[in-house]
């Protein structure tokens, strides 16, 4: 774990694969980097975590899809994702990296990859 | 609280005081939004709280100094601050507000304001 860092700058290239990052891991609560381009979640995979999760658009430009409505989120947007809700990104920006900062909230220690 | 909304529009005015709103509370983890243009810290008051904090400035310019070093804050740049470390905002940009996140790890629910 850094104590300093940019989540903006040097950035992992993400247009092959969505890019995640721990910054900081301490009990009940993680805070990670996803950098995405592009990206979408599979129509047949949704999210779906037993944990809550808030997420907050540093750059970029995404859609995300839950409890039937889509929400539109760019810089400095965030959505609260509640436990148990499944939702999907259904767009990220194919032109540019969309950085997103979430924070996992109560998550058991082997609820993440 | 909100489950959707922005944290780089629609400021609230910060240069008579800095401005401070909870954008989420959860048992063990309190995200903060806070406005500052101008303030610092004042020498003979710094911050010493007995949980860690995790601070992104999202927008403006800041410098905080912990642990004898001082650290420049730009957008994107993030800091840990552990549980009981003695730490001051010895600068925010006067000329534009400084938008920061903070997230407040396993504070005790009477800890904060």
């Amino acid at each position: 774990m850094e104590t300093i860092g940019n989540l903006l700058t040097a950035l992992p290239p993400a247009r092959e694969e969505e890019r995640f990052r721990d910054i900081l891991r301490r009990p009940g609560c993680r805070i990670e980097q996803i950098v995405s381009h592009g990206q979408v979640t599979p129509v047949d995979r949704p999210y779906c975590q037993a944990h809550d999760e808030w997420v907050l658009v540093l750059a970029g430009a995404a859609r995300v899809e839950m409890a039937g409505g889509e929400t539109t989120l760019t810089a400095g947007d965030h959505l609260f994702i509640p436990a148990n809700l499944s939702h999907r990104v259904t767009y990220t920006d194919p032109g540019q990296p969309t950085v997103w900062l979430a924070v996992h909230i109560g998550e058991a220690a082997s609820d993440h990859q």
